[in-house]
């Protein structure tokens, strides 16, 4: 089973690298472009055939290794 | 008009990070992981409205900061 685990910055935290992105875009003559955020995705295969256990395990890679869930936000696609 | 663009590696191009992160997630205990890839996402606020000229613009962006047309692959969606 395929999955995809996409980890972006919460609201309200800083992300310097997104602001960089930001003003390269801008002197590279891009106009009218916002606020940009850069997160993280993991496309993880994973040996479960049932949906449930394979998101139930994914929930706790998440919290223990891909996310700082203090600052990030998760979220799971299960293909 | 916000969109999201995923930047993920080519197939065949390594990935030392997504191999770490395979090992690591094995001496957690997590059983029958296999591959893990890892790849980027950007959150980017742009000020227009036609969705073609947005999505044609991110094109661009993509093509010229974004990611690495040599050993990565860009997905744009428009929200």
């Amino acid at each position: 089973m395929k999955a995809r685990v996409t980890v972006t910055l919460k609201n309200g935290v800083l992300d310097p690298q997104g602001k960089a992105i930001e003003g390269a875009l801008g002197s590279l003559g891009f106009a009218g472009v916002g606020a940009v955020r850069q997160g993280k995705v993991f496309d993880i295969e994973i040996a479960e055939n049932d949906r449930a256990r394979a998101e139930t395990a994914l929930k706790a890679m998440c919290e223990q290794l891909l996310a700082n869930t203090v600052i990030e936000n998760y979220h799971i696609q299960v293909a």
